[in-house]
């Protein structure tokens, strides 16, 4: 499904399939467009500047009753247009800019990308990168663009039961803190990664020396969370970002004792 | 995070935690429970009474803001205590019995079953089964209960604008229609099926010969569709099913010529 | 691409294309045929006789240098000729079958589906669903057919160095013991699967109740073991069961301190 | 599990557990270490230099019978130790490097990440970027050390058959050629993309517009292969090429007239 200048192309289809550019179905399309686009892209890090990363995408714009058709490659050469580093101000202007490139009343856009930081191990110091998978998407209509950051975060849960009824030892497992957060300026990634990993029984590290495995056993010990501890405690912590206007916090433990998760969600609609 | 009679366990742990029973977070919980459970189950088959299938279950209730926490094994005891055939009807019995079980004010159930149909190839006539990714979903909440069939079906797309414009041949390719309806009660998974393989280029088997072949090639070449086109013919047949309440009709198509896919949502909202 | 009668098909097309059912560029198929096919299929339960499942199926054969192609639908047709509760010997027909319906030398099948256990908790005695990912493969050349059969069984593993280090506590994590075994006649899934579950730190189940969840807990610590201890114990264990003929072993720990597993593979090769 | 000092850890655990760093079970274990380790690398792009993307590693050393355990973290840390542009050369040297650190005997290393080249459309001469899922592999053994370099490339295939037998159209789809190569010195991933991309029906691009849409169709149509032509086509083009070893090649094509996949599998076992 190409671009095409809209006056040949759907003119020359409508002519023998549907008389011109006009649809009798009566049915508006909510999103329309293309997804899984796999690309590169430079995003915001805010201890270096920018990051390196690939982004999976989705854009989509909503189709008028009577009209037949998007441009569907617009949806691709859009992402061309924005090529600067990601922020959320880009990410607006790119919301607002298909809905006019695609001459529709609104668009909504997902990008997904790894997110890196370096982190130092607990105790050793020594550093390696850790890595989140991370998302920015949106929506624009009617002069309304709304942008949210969302961010995976692994970190480690202690289950506080096993510990309780244990005469030593508690089942522990890794855990993924999932925090969609609806943007204010001034919002990074990174705030969102530091509430997850502080507030989880303890956060993972990519290397650890004898000494940090120490530290990291201790501290989940020493910090049980249930999956409705750490959805609570998230949902604590964010609603004191002032940055922070709405949110979503999801909590999946993987787990050890079971084949199955176990799963909490907290929303909180705040200011618009 | 095992199940266990209230008065032992969450006075237990909060001795030593949290004062009993109650938290101090002023933070309700919208969904708790468990997540990625598989274990078998008895779904309806319309044409031959009942289906052996596995489902991958996700069962959730809400938590007051003022409760620790939920008996996390009783999500999987609900399970056992509703193991006859799978109906509309058992199902909504199963989502009323999760809320009272857990002594919670809402519930919400996701079973999601690969579910098959013996298909005849449309000129030998040879049969084979078909498969599709099926689920049943819903929620109750103050007395009320929504259910919710959805399905995701394979078929062909054929882009009319390749055929239009080149002299011969038009890419075609594998597509997903998903169809997520609210289920008034008569609707069958079945019905669901059929709408999506009837509105789409061609439908899908698992064996064809030499005549099958030559049939659903030239079925599609007839009958090109753009995403916008499968989704609206598909939202046009269950506007006019008096069992589908509201629905949202989605078709991803893997496009042949691109490595990423077209997309197109609608939504209906109907009675409620 | 579908079946059709060798003397019609090839020859059809070979009319056009090819000068007849005749490959000229010299160059065998190792294999060739269906990926992906999922169908309903019966397999042995040792403790209640037969199962429901669902499989996805690989069926491949050789194709000889000097010829064009296969009759891809043949391999779904195998399916359907072999429909009996699925056994090692009626496997290895299928394999043999398979090689002779499609003219071939050889023939590879994969049929990979859930697998479940009624297993009773350890203390309580509750009885769960407990699901494992299993699978039957094998080929047949030249008049020699081996069959091996895989399971992947959801384990718990502790920390041996963690738990030494720590004043108190040890991480534990969501474990997945692979065993791929060569099957003498008389071996079972279940065998496997109680290897598995006996040589790792704790096994999981689908619920625990309060006694359940101590027991667990505590076994777990009682029995650390490295990634590497796992291996090894499982592989000194089948090296003792003279159904298992050769084997690989592979444990990956999903390490509650890392967003990386830790893993581990030890191969033997037995009697042939 | 973390590194430590050899003299400190596995002595430490050893005076409770094992009697030093000796293990008694007699089973040597061929592959430990690391899976599924995210981190961002930079490759070697024939066009512009270099190129920044994310691997997802694999990093494994064998263990001799008589020693219990590996230094987990090593494994990471080798990472850090060659973080400059990814070649065969310095993947080589890793591989060496990795079996020298970790005083095994033998090494073997899975780096795998998306690729992306900028592809102009056919006819408009758009430019746009295509992604290859690519990985680059290898193991050292005695002093041997073999690299290979694989990668998927998404293109169309066009149904022989189903065009020769309809009256119009014929069936195309999505289809996955997987060449793995083992490396002769002078090998570019782009060399084995360019091989898929010109024995395919038709490659893909991200954009096309309605001239570029007339090209790909056609040139599909103009072009059919089986599956089995696919592979033989790609086999005999990298037998061509004398900076490839060995090879395997694969085809899974996504069928649209069918819900599984036709594929099939070459092998060449060259010049070692």
């Amino acid at each position: 499904m190409p671009d095409f200048n809209a006056e040949t192309h759907r003119s020359s289809t409508a002519v023998r399939d549907v008389q011109g550019d006009t649809d009798t179905r009566r049915l508006a399309i909510d999103q329309v467009g293309i997804r899984g686009l796999r690309h590169p892209i430079v995003v915001q890090d805010r201890a270096r500047g920018e990051q390196h990363t690939i982004a999976t995408s989705n854009i989509y714009v909503d189709l008028a009753h009577d009209r037949k058709g998007i441009h569907m490659s617009r949806c691709v050469e859009i992402l061309r247009r924005h090529e600067e580093v990601l922020t959320l101000a880009v990410f607006a202007r790119m919301l607002e800019g298909t809905a006019s490139y695609l001459d529709a009343s609104a668009s909504h856009i997902e990008l997904s990308f790894p997110f890196f930081r370096a982190k130092k191990a607990p105790v050793s110091g020594i550093e390696g990168p850790m890595d989140y998978q991370a998302s920015i998407e949106g929506g624009y209509r009617s002069g309304v663009t709304d942008v949210w950051l969302k961010v995976v975060v692994p970190v480690t849960s202690l289950c506080p039961c096993s510990k309780d009824i244990a005469e030593y030892g508690a089942h522990n497992q890794r855990t993924h803190i999932t925090i969609t957060a609806k943007a204010g300026a001034g919002l990074w990634l990174e705030d969102l990664i530091d509430v997850a990993e502080t507030e989880a029984s303890c956060d993972l590290y990519s290397v650890l020396k004898r000494s940090d495995e120490k530290y990291v056993t201790e501290r989940a010990y020493d910090n049980p969370k249930f999956v409705e501890d750490i959805v609570r405690d998230v949902a604590a912590a964010l609603k004191r970002n002032r940055h922070v206007l709405s949110f979503v916090v999801e909590s999946e433990n993987f787990e050890s004792i079971h084949n199955h998760s176990a799963y909490a969600l907290l929303r909180h609609h705040g200011k618009s």
